[in-house]
This record gives C-alpha cells, structure tokens and sequence, in this order.
C-alpha cells in the first residue's frame, strides 16, 4: 500500500490558512500522512468571480465574525494572533519562493515563518525585507532564493499552480486534497485526513 | 447556575442547516445545553449584499463542492441525502409556522420532517400541501397551522425574526449563538456548544 498523502492548498493572505499551516504536519503526522505544501494566490481566483478584495473586506458582517473567531480559534488551539493592520496584506513573494522551493526540508517552516509574521507579530510580509529577514533567520541565503523567486521561470510557475487550483476545483483557502477529494477550511483538516486513510467513503 | 443555553438559526433552504438539525438535539443534550430554534430567511441578507440567488448557485466551483461535501458528510454521520432537483427551494412557510410555533414541544420534530423531505426524499417542501401533510404526519392540525402562519401576525415575526438575525451579525446558515458568541456552520457546532459550557474562552 502506497503511504497516504494529502495535498495543502494554502494562499499566504488567507487568516484561515495560518491556522491549517500550524496545525496539519502535527495532525497528518499522527496518522502517518505525507503533505505536500502548495501555495497558490486567490487574487485571480477572486478576480473572476468580480472580487476585487477579500470577501472578508467586501461583506463586513462575514469579516467581523473571522476576525473574532480567529481570535476564539487561536486562543482554543494555543496559536500565537494578532489582528493584522493592514489586510490583506500580498503574499506574492512568498507564494513564488514557497512555490518554487516547495520540495526542500525547510520549506514547511518557512511558510509557518511568513504566516507567523503577519498574523501573529503584524509584520508587512508583502515587503521583500521581510521575507529575507525570514529567510535568514532560518539559515537561508536570502539573496539568492529572492533573485531565484523573482525569476520569470518562478513567476511562470506560481501562475500554472495557481491554474491548476482552479482546474481541481478550489475557490478559496486553505483546501485540502486528497486524492480528487477536496476539502475546504481548515475545519474540515480532520476530514480530509480521514480520506486520506480511506475512512472517509469514497464514491 | 442558569442552564447552559444554544440558539440555533437557520434556514429552510440551507443544506447545512439540514445537518445541523439533525445533529444538535443529540449533541447538546449530551452537554445538558437548551436549544431554541430560531427560523430566519437568508434572502433578504443575500438581497442586501447583492445576490439574487443562492451563492452555490452564484459560484458554481462553490456549489459543485458543496454538493459533494454534503453528499460526504451524510455518508460519514449516516443520514439520507438525496440532491433536490430545485434548488434552493422557498421555506417561507416551513419558516412561519417553526417561527410562530418555535415554543410548541413538536416544533423540532417539524423542522427536521421539512429539512428530511427537502434533502433526503427531493419533495417540493415550497408547496403548501406538502407542508399540510408533513404537519399532519405529526399529528397536528395542518389547516390550522397553516391558516394562522399566514396571518399577518405571523407574517411580521419571521420579519423581525430576520431583522433580528441581521441585528446580530448573522450572514448565512446555520449559524449558533452561544450568548454574544456567533459560530457559523455546522462544522462550529461542537466549538458552540462548548462555549455554551464556558470551556472555550470569552473575551
């Protein structure tokens, strides 16, 4: 038997997918499972669909209600959070190096990193300065994995994930795969592990 | 101590208020906590933010997940689903009569008989007659029922029944208030109904 394996679609402005980033290696961990890490942006997502700002900004009553139940979810899972200042803010860079690196050991941690930073410590991760700082504090050379993420091959690569989002299905983030069964928020991680592991009926 | 207490809202046409209903009389009498039952109509609150239909019909990538999730969901928590050929389908009134009669011990046993023969058995639960006979099923008088949800009495409280459900945030179904506390989406129930106990965190 093949080692379960589940697929993390997550956009670095998503409040939500902050959370799923904390929670799933530990969670999938427990039953065994691989993730595999994969960044994507919701702006052209969003844009098709004549969004031209998070839903959270465009119907406020549905961004109050996130913004006070991150604060209750944070608190119930132990997760350091802070109202960000600016929202959203564009993961752009990070989505490109987290994209383009995404089979490297360090990977995982640099999103956690970039997520942290500003839903945590209301840090501009739309800033390149940011990010190298986050880089780097991870023992990374900066420098170069900005130039390499900055790179028409990269940017080339981010934008066919992102359609390959579309192609599956997804609509917003964070959405868990596994197999051709999608799972969105990060409620319903639990779910997905499940399937997974074949727990959950399959058609 | 007062009794731990849940307000549960939804709306006829919601599939996942379908689930919530047939879930949360299970699981909060395990906790010892109240329900009351509180019908409202999302299709002003739709209207007001600019949809003219259900936004699973709207965004189609949202709905097509929707309808397999929930197809998923029943399959997990063993409860019949069938797709309705019409969707969403009008509960306007299935909602006049649970909001005027929301007192009366069979009330839940009415809303669950509508959701279960929209959802599970595709009947036209917008039709009076299916409503008269479901009320009848329960062996209650349904010309009486049905007579007095149309008064203009009973008009008026699902009016502010709605209104009220705006007043507090409410943006879709179903939705659980757990005093001030808002949770949205049956996958929330659990985390409502702990906050109902005071085991997660108020501010």
């Amino acid at each position: 038997m093949n080692k379960a394996e589940i697929e993390f679609w997550f956009e670095f402005a998503s409040p939500y997918s902050y959370v799923a980033a904390e929670r799933i290696e530990r969670e999938a961990t427990l039953g065994g499972i691989a993730v595999n890490w994969r960044s994507f942006l919701l702006g052209p997502i969003f844009s098709a669909q004549g969004w031209k700002d998070s839903p959270f900004n465009l119907y406020p009553a549905k961004g109050r209600y996130m913004w006070r139940d991150m604060e209750r979810l944070c608190d119930k899972l132990a997760l350091p959070f802070r109202r960000p200042s600016v929202f959203p803010r564009s993961g752009l860079l990070a989505a490109r190096i987290s994209c383009l690196e995404s089979a490297q050991p360090w990977c995982p941690d640099f999103v956690r990193a970039v997520f942290r930073a500003n839903f945590a410590e209301d840090r501009d991760v739309a800033a390149p300065e940011v990010i190298s700082e986050l880089l780097a504090s991870l023992g990374l050379d900066a420098a170069i994995l900005v130039a390499r993420a900055n790179s028409a091959e990269s940017k080339e690569q981010l934008r066919r994930q992102t359609e390959r989002a579309v192609q599956l299905g997804t609509f917003g983030a964070p959405a868990f795969f596994a197999g051709n069964e999608m799972f969105w928020g990060q409620d319903r991680l639990q779910d997905a592990l499940l399937c997974s592991l074949g727990l959950i009926a399959r058609p």
